[in-house]
């Protein structure tokens, strides 16, 4: 009901009348008026005046189901929203809910208390600032479909911070999302499987939203949104926006079962794109030129006279002169 | 120390002494004659001879930690065994405890009541005659190389039922294992991973051993050890011995990263390998004649004039002229 309220109120320019919202959520006036106070608690500015009816003034930033649920606009992306104020890591509950969670459930904290990277490394993740999430996927696809699945997410992430920040996000490949050469996004795809089908995927997102400085030992390589943009973000309209563009990206990806058509502008977002990399593989270390990604998701390299093509979860990529 | 009286029992020809006991175990004679007492109590028939000492004369077919341990020559399969009289499914199970079980793990059931098959099926699971057992393994390797491993599994499977039962057991790509043309083993590889690092995998293995006859709907197409021998198994012996040649060769596996070194005995058990396939590709559907695997597990397929490479989990391969 909060999050009808909210959504109505969102997009009426003008006062919304106690009568019309009665009349539009099958409620009584009471029950209307309930609401409104627990959102005031909430943090919500909503004016209240006679004759005119409710309006609203703001918003706080908070991830909470109401705020981000009366934001959205997809079909499957988002319909399900699990809000918490504390977790351990959004990943790990997901696992936990996967099972009996439908496709497109999605998870967000407040904070982490043990928030993951890749590989086991942690992910910083202070009250409040950023964006910590989780989405529960269940495609009908093979396990080797799952990491194209991860650079789609990032693509979408992608848009949604060009979108709702205006500033123009690269992609450091495979997912990780730079602003200004910096890292604003980290991705962390998780997946449980049989050989012959995925039973589900869990894709972990995190963002350095508001942060107003971040910890020392990674200032040099992070960022965050607000420090690259100057302004306050409003994360429950950056993650409402990501799962407008995700639910897209991914019903394009499944129309071709590969990248052939999200591609183009997931080369166009790419920072390693025509900069030479250094290939760490087990066996050896080379160099070469990014070209981009082929349709199946793997980094092109040109080595000399030879076309490498690196696959996701092969190699680590770093730049030879410095970042890329 | 039932194991531990078990083992030694198990190893002696002849008499073992209370005295020989106590010293070896370090224990004082009314805790060997408690474990004895123990052991009768779960079916063991123990023979007590004064002035000779205990002499084992028969074992049931029990799984149970001890009774498996006694017979175990390994190093880290199976070196921590869970025993369940009864459980939704030891894939799941083992899924539940994996996190914090180390790699090796053996989980074994007296009955499932949700024993799991691929895709989704079912696996008949009826008390006390069949094998149902996941091992846990934590690989330092890319989810890539799940597939591969559970044929390493397959492979180990048979070796153990040739040895133990004295049958020949063809192996049906890529891990069904047949006696005879007819089904007694399936293996059911689950998978949690990220995507460059394999979290835990799950290897359930369903083995009819001693069923005397099969459910009307599965009897055209599968058998049990016992069926097909005539002889009763120990269940137990047959685990031990899986046990010893999965460990050397899944050493084998990691010493090359691929099958490169196990491929030839895999191929000699292959009941495909030289017949017609029909491969069911979700683009196209064809026949071709079986070669045999790569090194990386792939089902090599002669198709006219081309050469396809099928892999685990993107085709099934069915007999054109019957079962293969």
């Amino acid at each position: 009901m909060k999050t009808q309220i909210l959504r109505i109120l969102r997009n009426s320019p003008d006062y919304v009348s106690g009568q019309e919202l009665c009349e539009e959520l099958g409620v009584s006036r009471t029950a209307v008026w309930k609401s409104m106070n627990k959102l005031k608690e909430e943090g919500y500015e909503i004016e209240a005046v006679q004759n005119r009816g409710y309006h609203l003034i703001s918003c706080p930033d908070v991830v909470t189901e109401s705020e981000i649920g009366s934001r959205l606009s997809t079909c499957w992306a988002g319909k399900t929203i699990l809000h918490f104020k504390e977790i351990d890591s959004t990943n790990n509950q997901a696992k936990r809910e996967a099972e009996k969670a439908e496709h497109g459930t999605l998870l967000v904290a407040d904070m982490q208390n043990a928030g993951k990277g890749r590989r086991g490394r942690s992910w910083s993740s202070p009250a409040g600032t950023g964006i910590f999430m989780s989405l529960i996927l269940k495609p009908l696809l093979r396990p080797a479909y799952a990491s194209m699945l991860t650079l789609v997410v990032a693509l979408s992430t992608a848009r949604a911070i060009e979108e709702i920040v205006g500033l123009e996000a690269g992609i450091k490949w495979p997912n990780d999302l730079v602003v200004n050469k910096k890292k604003v996004t980290g991705i962390l795809t998780e997946l449980s499987a049989e050989m012959e089908q995925i039973h589900y995927i869990v894709i972990g997102i995190g963002i350095n939203v508001n942060t107003e400085s971040l910890p020392v030992d990674i200032a040099d390589t992070a960022t965050s949104l607000r420090i690259e943009s100057g302004q306050k973000i409003s994360r429950a309209a950056l993650i409402a926006c990501f799962l407008k563009h995700f639910e897209k990206d991914y019903e394009i990806f499944l129309s071709s079962n590969d990248l052939s058509l999200l591609m183009e502008e997931y080369n166009q977002r790419l920072v390693n794109r025509g900069n030479m990399v250094r290939v760490l593989d087990p066996e050896e270390e080379y160099e070469g030129r990014a070209l981009g990604i082929n349709e199946k998701g793997g980094l092109l390299v040109q080595r000399g006279e030879q076309l490498e093509i690196i696959t996701s979860g092969e190699v680590s990529v770093r730049g030879v002169y410095g970042y890329v």
